[in-house]
């Protein structure tokens, strides 16, 4: 794996422990391996999962620990196996970036499903180091795992598209929800929920924003291009929508009832579940029986389907909304999006920020 | 309607209470219509759903109630407009006898999806009278919702298959699981668990009886021909069996876990709930997502996938097994349903019992 001498040294901005705050933290990447890339870092979305697990929400995080897994780079250089991309191409980096390459939905490539991947980050690589996200300048990536973003795609936009972006269109896709004049409900309206209205809407869909307050109504509507808006909490106007919706794009993080929004869905509708929730969701056998709904949900999406997403978001002109923070901000950022205040993704301007010495910089302006 | 002078006089056996005991009850049934068919009813098998309807365990039972909803009759007069059934035609009824005809689900043949389809008794028709059920002398039914019994299928095998059977297959069709090869479990050995088996073997599946305990695995294995047998509470043998199973049929109809299932299905596997339960099942959604699963439901078949699965028998040489009951028995038959102490379902021979004269005997014999 090449000699200590030749590792490169790289900044990144870690987390120490649980309280998750994020500093820079020096450490080595592996040698450019026969089918690595190495990867400037440009832009990296900041997705509600580097929350989870940066506080270690879920129980498995190890510190230090340099999140972000929306990672948007130049390729700066490339090992000499590497067919699929060449020094000067930008590329993405998503969730995952290894896979057994030997198991069913391996060689179905469906990899994300692979019961051995390897996580972006808070996990161990084959060589046995942990793997470290994209809050850093630079990042080594089987070229697998780097996907290009193609031309008329602006990088930053591009960033939340990488997790946010796939994760709506990957079920959409799979559970074949891509005809035109479908009506879905999207479920919830941070930064994957924005995406959903989007992609939906690009497939020519009827979109439904549901949220448990009127506050977005106007959002979603005006801005978001949404076709209606419904309170969950205004019982008259749920029973009105009930059996309406082909499918419901359930991006809610948090425990919450699933049967209001079951009853919503036609016959054959699916409720697809996108939020990593603990706590036990429960509903009443008959709402599924009765109209042979399904209760589902999916986990991000191939590279496959990841570079088919970044082509359709080009030919529809399909960009994500985003905020664009320095990463001495990232912190704030953190807490803001912790308690939903952002539009609807923040992106670090990773290569434009002075990534060693902003946390001074930071400590002295807040 | 007809006046009530023409109108039939039949005895049925119907529940007068919460008791659920079954005792002769006189009514009249109405003309036949232009559409109707008069069926003498032959046999008519005892489903869990008559114990739920005839104790009120839904909640919405009315009295007289003559349950049964597997009949197989003799069609002895047919309306004018007629032209499914001939008089002297074996036909069967199932679950429901009525749908609107005007609304998505039925405009796509899947009337049992009809939010407003007349369930076979405890129901009210169209003229505003009650719906009874099978274990009667006499029904009329529109022919829609009479199929006819295939030459080479034994009238008292068919009466399980119209809702036991269906249940099972219409799900497998839908969902795309009828290939040669797949791997199903059968969560559940009773009346539908057991067709669930013969149904999945006679699609070439490989059939994982799953069980609370051991002691039906005898029977699941060297009687019903079933795979592998799997015992539930066998932490070992789960764990061995994680991933392994494209579906699951889980014909349980009380609460139980969801989760220790799920956990066998493999990428894209789906739970098929078949059981009414009213306590609310629960999962946490990784569960789901991080495998794409899903939890879903089907209920009863169309009047098309009847027709389909009862040639399917046929082709098959596949048959239900039953235990032969006259209706003096229905309630001891119903106890011991109750307590899952039958080799898989009852069937009444109604026609070989003296409808209006057995429960004396009945009475002094037991």
């Amino acid at each position: 794996m090449g000699s200590v001498a030749s590792e490169r040294t790289v900044v990144g901005w870690a987390a120490r422990d649980a309280t998750g705050h994020l500093s820079p933290y020096t450490y080595t990447l592996r040698n450019t391996g026969p089918e690595d890339v190495v990867v400037k870092v440009l832009y990296c979305g900041i997705c509600h999962t580097d929350i989870h697990q940066t506080k270690n929400h879920l129980g498995a995080s190890k510190y230090p620990m340099v999140p972000g897994h929306e990672v948007v780079g130049e390729v700066v250089e490339v090992g000499p196996e590497v067919t699929k991309h060449r020094i000067g191409d930008l590329v993405g980096v998503g969730v995952i970036v290894g896979c057994c390459r030997e198991c069913r939905p391996c060689k179905a490539n469906v990899e994300q499903y692979c019961n051995k991947k390897i996580w972006s980050y808070n996990d161990v690589y084959t060589d046995g180091r942990p793997t470290q996200g994209g809050f850093a300048s630079t990042m080594v990536v089987d070229q697998k795992f780097a996907v290009k973003i193609p031309a008329g795609l602006a990088p930053e936009q591009a960033a939340p598209l990488l997790c946010a972006g796939v994760t709506v269109y990957s079920p959409l896709k799979h559970f074949g929800l891509t005809t035109p004049g479908l009506r879905g409900g999207i479920l919830g309206l941070g930064g994957v929920g924005h995406m959903g209205v989007k992609v939906a809407k690009a497939m020519g869909h009827h979109v439904t924003v549901i949220s448990s307050s009127s506050k977005k109504r106007a959002e979603a509507m005006d801005h978001l291009g949404a076709d209606a808006y419904l309170v969950s909490t205004d019982a008259a106007s749920m029973a009105a929508a009930a059996d309406s919706l082909d499918y419901i794009i359930d991006t809610v993080p948090v425990h919450h009832p699933l049967e209001p929004y079951l009853a919503l869905l036609k016959l054959d509708g699916k409720h697809v579940l996108m939020g990593v929730i603990n706590e036990p969701l429960s509903f009443v056998s008959p709402m599924v029986m009765l109209g042979r709904k399904a209760i589902t949900g999916s986990f991000i999406a191939s590279m496959d389907e990841t570079a088919e997403l970044l082509e359709f978001c080009v030919d529809k002109g399909l960009t994500s909304q985003i905020e664009m923070v320095k990463i001495g901000y990232v912190n704030e950022a953190l807490e803001r999006l912790e308690r939903n205040d952002v539009r609807y993704r923040f992106v670090v301007d990773v290569a434009g920020s002075n990534i060693e010495e902003e946390e001074a910089a930071a400590a002295t302006t807040n």
